[in-house]
């Protein structure tokens, strides 16, 4: 088996290859908006949502071979609806930054009207994705994983995330509130890319795919902790982002509810509970394992 | 058989009750959200594509019993598409509207974060309609419903249309450019519309689904047509919207393009045309020729 480092960059690489294939060509009309629409997606990030959906693919299906073609069209469908989200996140009416993965934010790069159009065929582009391409043996199981995006990505998901999130400036959170919005803002496409890639891979046990849903629980409400800690301590250029805006707009993080130690602590915990809930798949999870230590001991 | 305004009504009040369903109640979190939501679909609009959906759906199968159940989900998922176009197409980086059906734009009885919002999560709620509920015998067909409103909405449909519409603004366009502007912009959902109708109601046949195809494709520009001519000579008051924008924005229209002569020519030339592409169909298409008549006709 291939080292985690080795793994991470064969699943990063193929996943933009792809991005590149299924998004549309910048010398297709309307030109300007599909060339805005691959500066978005294109050249930058993690790709944290697609490891997850390679990883819960391998997991998957014991002992069957894993189609890889499929877990690309997933990866593809979830980075264009989390793509779309960081976009409008980044315009003036919402968190106003003019920094994202290092490069000037698509509403200043292009325009405010532009960003807005990227970011709503970014949205109709991943689900167009899932139902474009044969995902899954049955017909039934790809609708439900249509399903299952447009309900982690909509008002009782992350877009419900981000409207709590903009209800809580300048207020002072309780920790079950906090995570109540992070568990919608960022948790909830994490959820999805768990049980996208499990079910690309022919997962069907209902008690395995709820194993799947906790450790994917615990991942993102870790992501979500890290992501609070590195911005209280890491400078900008590391980050790729504006660092400290957070705590400077009056949001509320982790680190400001429950204080820079017992976040990190917090974060080693979730990290904990994810692995144990792996303890209970037969399928191998090392990857997944692996990318619950990749997501808690990060420094970007 | 009912006359065309009592179907009419019929069909407006069982969509208006079937979106009060199937919108997230204004008592689940995020409430101010979920009213937000609420407030930008329900209570206004001609619901000119669920007419379409209704009226396709009763062509679709002749002699097969329509499962109206089926239309109403199929028209919700439109109107939640095109409410979210008017809501973002209203933001201040937009159009910058301010009245819309006779009342306030989301953004402005809201706030812009939260019209941003509304609009992503509508586009979400979409989709998920087509997947949580059976519309189709076959869960193929109802994939490729799925794949039919994604594109329609997405950078080669309706939200492409926007892109070339901003480009356009204060560029002397031909026919040709303005036509293939509105193809996409009212033109891509409006074809939608019809295609998911005769979807639900079991139509399977590639050219009675291509002559519906047709006919939709010359009653949406119609019914842009229309909408120029009615935005160059109606009042505010009877518009619900603002009159005379377009124009006043340096935007191409046909009646900029062609003069009002030629464009009330042209509307009932594409009506027309409409009507001779149903004679080609078995089934019922009394509605949907009753509609084309109804989109030409209309005075608001």
């Amino acid at each position: 088996m291939d080292s985690f480092a080795a793994w991470m960059g064969g699943v990063q690489a193929r996943v933009e290859s792809a991005l590149e294939r299924q998004l549309p060509s910048a010398n297709i009309a309307p030109m300007r908006l599909h060339a805005a629409m691959r500066y978005a997606v294109l050249g930058g990030g993690k790709r944290v949502r697609p490891l997850l959906v390679f990883a819960a693919g391998e997991s998957g299906a014991p002992g069957a071979p894993i189609d890889a073609t499929r877990l690309d069209i997933a990866a593809c469908a979830l980075e264009c609806i989390h793509a779309y989200s960081l976009v409008h996140d980044d315009m003036p009416c919402m968190d106003d930054d003019v920094l994202r993965r290092g490069k000037p934010t698509v509403h200043v790069e292009y325009d405010e009207a532009t960003a807005l159009l990227v970011g709503d065929s970014l949205q109709s582009l991943a689900f167009r994705l899932l139902a474009d391409h044969r995902l899954a043996a049955d017909a039934t199981i790809q609708l439900e994983m249509v399903n299952i995006l447009a309900h982690a990505s909509g008002s009782r998901g992350m877009a419900g995330g981000q409207a709590i999130d903009l209800d809580s400036v300048g207020k002072p959170l309780s920790l079950p509130e906090l995570e109540m919005m992070h568990v919608h803002k960022t948790g909830a496409l994490i959820r999805a890319a768990v049980a996208l890639g499990a079910r690309c891979a022919g997962a069907r046990d209902k008690e395995q795919l709820q194993h799947l849903e906790h450790y994917a629980k615990c991942v993102g409400l870790a992501f979500q902790v890290v992501d609070d800690i590195l911005d209280c301590e890491a400078p900008t250029a590391t980050l790729g982002k504006t660092a400290g805006k957070d705590a400077a707009q009056g949001k509320p993080t982790y680190v400001s509810v429950v204080g820079l130690a017992r976040a990190k602590e917090m974060a080693h915990e979730l990290q904990a509970d994810a692995v144990r809930a792996l303890g209970k798949l037969p399928g191998n999870t090392s990857r997944l394992r692996e990318l619950a230590e990749f997501v808690v001991l990060r420094r970007f």
